[in-house]
């Protein structure tokens, strides 16, 4: 297996740089089944992989074996989302020398690949959000060289997988230089300022993100940079949806097993349950309940584990906070940080006035029971609490129907890149009509997404031709087809349909 | 008639984004009939806009004439864009409880408006990239609320649009602050500071682009911002064009005509024009003479002339320089600046030596001719001098496929928005495949195009909705499907046909 190449920053820029034409002409088909490769290669290579990945963040068997397959389904989604080509949205308008405006040169456009895109892994997602995951499967998708920042979390899984991807990639004859791992902030931020880097993606906390995004965005030459950053996603539950004492308790039940899986540690965790302040009690209680059997769970990492235990103290030593279950944090003999659910109750009163404190997120197994006094200002409160998340919840009764709960989905579409009726936000499916993104803060750049196959825009961008000899045109855009993409093709008048004014002049 | 609203920041950034709702939930076809409805007004009104027009930039009769129709028609092209629906990419994934990863829920999503957007108004086409421009089109075909900052260099055509345009809108039934024109740097710069703002959009200078982009980026809250900024847009005839002596006279002929065509004055108007150094005496006596029957041309307004002046004066010192027509520049009585075409000639490696003297835009009616003595350098020439421009033209014989003009596009298309075979830049046809932006400098966000209908998709964001009962989702995700929109739909049991190694897992 080659081992993924580790060189100076300008080894590795000018590789990646090198890469890229090469890797932007090979056909929409063969960069598929080079993912369908790197996908194979991961399973066959899977407990190898999973024995390393359990070592290094704590996460189960069950858990990395479940993500694994996530990933290697994931990069086959991509390939299918390539293989024929309709990604490049190409479009054909023929000369038309009866346009409206006066001759209409032949015009031909298509999505090309940005260049090389520096991918920033994830820690909690070691797999899926990580070396072979969805930022990645997305610019190779697209075209892209990638230059992979492994996460300090899990160096030798990242090493391990970057290997595969590598050899997986080289079997399936993409041009050397298409996958690059490198370690360390200092590349990382390095790399982020070379010309040659044409499109960052991150998935991590709000602080390194918008860090990153700046830097990005104050180069000589700015780039696009798509970062995954913080998001608390509010589940609200109606006074419609508690229709029987076992509602409360099934929510509570949902909820602990949403907040307590993986230790918390992802983005799309319920950090805020609102529940009626007349079912505050009753929900609380059963979410005690559900909370108490939850094992203890090592959490991923020395700086995770030191971020969250501030945080729980912080939220826990809030005015107007109840405690419904403590949680428990215990170091073991090798430094490791285990970890039982902590959930609080407060008020909407409260939670407002304590402001940030509360507000922000909480990385890990904590989340926040609030009881609201009436449903209708629940939209207000959303909009000026939280402006920007992953996704929001909804509870409510199937057949509800009211302004306020219209009002309340209204507001939630803007502030949110998913809306949910029922169940829970965390397990993302991947999927083309995946929305994972959303108004800041939760990403840097709302027009992508960073699950799903519409990821893949983000690493294109478009070129036109005008006039050009057939022989001279990329494969896409030529009338012979050769990849036999799907053309959009408008032929000379058939343009301008809508209105006539325009005739007046 | 309706007088545009000119209020506070606070009651404008309010206006827009109380409209934001009401307008988002307008029907495509009733946002299609709108703008319909604003060209159809535009073309009634056009003698008097004309007037005003004329007046203002000193631009032609015929010119705007020709650029009134120009925007009416882009109104009714982004009417016909938008009026099935399709621009939404609507995508739902059934519920399938045997997809390969766990029961998939019911997945559907589409791309929405971004809600309030600033669009700057540039100063040298007052109808196609103003007040009724391309951006306003864009946006409100998107469904977002447009505040239009005036370009100072014409305040009365700016308002005489600004009513037509909110007439047409309010005559169509669209919300009341759906469009709103405001006036002066500071409010803005203020504007663009303001949370209800959620994209800018902008056509002028290098230096202001720069400056409002990062003041975008910059903000607490970050938002998209799509700046159309500085292109010299190269032009690289081959050694394989010139077959006879009638080829060097028809080019500078097309040349002299692009570079003087509204005092060169156009984003797209060819800034170096570079010929074998064997050709270079033939062609530049030729534009010489082609320019000598340029009559004088008013400069738009004060700030342009001065600049022009300027960067004229430094490119008419630049050591290495020679003068094929010097031009002229001249005040009027009224303070009014005239201008006939300058044109200098140059060596490759004399325009390599003077950088940024020469190389920089030089907005106004100069060029300049650049002998090169191997054409095999041309592509390295091109990625050095010109890493981003609107459009880069290649003039070769049609039937040319040597590996040095292959390779001279590869590097073109790397570089520009619009790589076009013969013909001029000039002249931006407005259809479903024109791309017009490109890599930085030429765009602040080179995802995008400010002309042609794939405009749209700058002013939208996606929202996904998991397991909504059909009473809550909106109109275009419903299984009824009111307004008809394509619905790309994937049913259960679809997914994931490539690869298998999945199921071994």
């Amino acid at each position: 297996m080659t081992t993924p190449i580790i060189g100076s920053i300008e080894s590795i820029a000018a590789t990646a740089a090198a890469a890229a034409p090469l890797f932007a002409a090979t056909p929409p088909r063969a960069r598929a089944v080079a993912l369908v490769t790197v996908a194979d290669l991961l399973i066959a290579n899977a407990d190898d992989l999973i024995t390393i990945g359990m070592s290094e963040t704590g996460l189960s068997e069950q858990r990395l074996r479940g993500e694994l397959k996530r990933t290697a389904v994931q990069l086959c989604l991509f390939a299918e989302a390539i293989a024929d080509g309709a990604y490049m949205d190409v479009r054909i308008d023929r000369r038309d020398p009866e346009f409206v405006l006066g001759v209409r040169p032949d015009l031909r456009r298509s999505l090309v690949p940005r260049g090389p895109v520096l991918n920033y892994a994830g820690s909690n997602f070691p797999f899926a959000f990580s070396v072979a995951g969805g930022d990645s499967a997305a610019a190779l998708a697209a075209g892209c060289p990638v230059i992979l920042k492994a996460h300090s979390g899990h160096p030798l899984l990242s090493e391990a997988t970057a290997a595969i991807v590598i050899a997986g990639l080289t079997a399936a004859g993409m041009p050397v230089g298409t996958f690059q791992l490198v370690a360390g902030q200092a590349k990382g931020v390095a790399l982020l300022k070379d010309d040659r880097i044409r499109a960052g993606s991150f998935t991590g906390s709000l602080r390194a993100g918008r860090l990153l995004a700046d830097l990005a965005a104050a180069r000589a030459r700015p780039i696009p940079f798509f970062g995954e950053l913080g998001s608390v996603n509010p589940v609200y539950a109606l006074p419609s949806f508690f229709r029987s004492d076992e509602d409360a308790a099934a929510l509570a039940a949902g909820y602990a097993s949403s907040v307590a899986g993986s230790a918390g540690q992802l983005c799309t965790k319920p950090g805020f349950l609102f529940v009626p302040a007349t079912s505050l009690d009753a929900v609380a209680s059963a979410a005690a309940s559900a909370v108490a059997s939850v094992p203890e769970h090592r959490l991923l990492n020395s700086s995770i584990a030191a971020g969250f235990s501030a945080r729980r103290a912080a939220i826990l030593s809030t005015p107007g906070i109840t405690i419904v279950a403590s949680g428990s944090l215990r170091t073991d003999s090798e430094e490791q940080v285990w970890a039982t659910p902590t959930i609080v109750a407060t008020s909407a009163e409260a939670l407002e006035l304590a402001g940030e404190t509360l507000l922000d997120e909480a990385f890990g197994p904590l989340s926040i029971v609030v009881g609201y006094p009436d449903e209708s200002e629940l939209a207000c409160l959303a909009e000026r609490l939280f402006p920007g998340n992953l996704t929001s919840t909804v509870y409510a009764a199937a057949d509800d129907s009211t302004a306020t709960l219209t009002g309340l989905f209204h507001t939630l579409a803007e502030t949110s890149g998913r809306v949910l009726f029922g169940g829970w936000p965390t397990g993302v499916a991947v999927t083309p009509a995946m929305q994972h993104g959303g108004p800041w803060p939760a990403t840097t750049s709302d027009n992508g997404t960073s699950v799903g196959t519409a990821a893949i825009t983000r690493f294109l961008r478009a070129v036109a031709y005008q006039d050009m000899p057939q022989q001279l045109l990329p494969p896409e855009l030529r009338d012979d087809n050769p990849w036999g993409v799907p053309q959009n093709i408008a032929a000379a008048g058939e343009s301008v349909s809508w209105g006539d004014s325009f005739n007046v002049a």
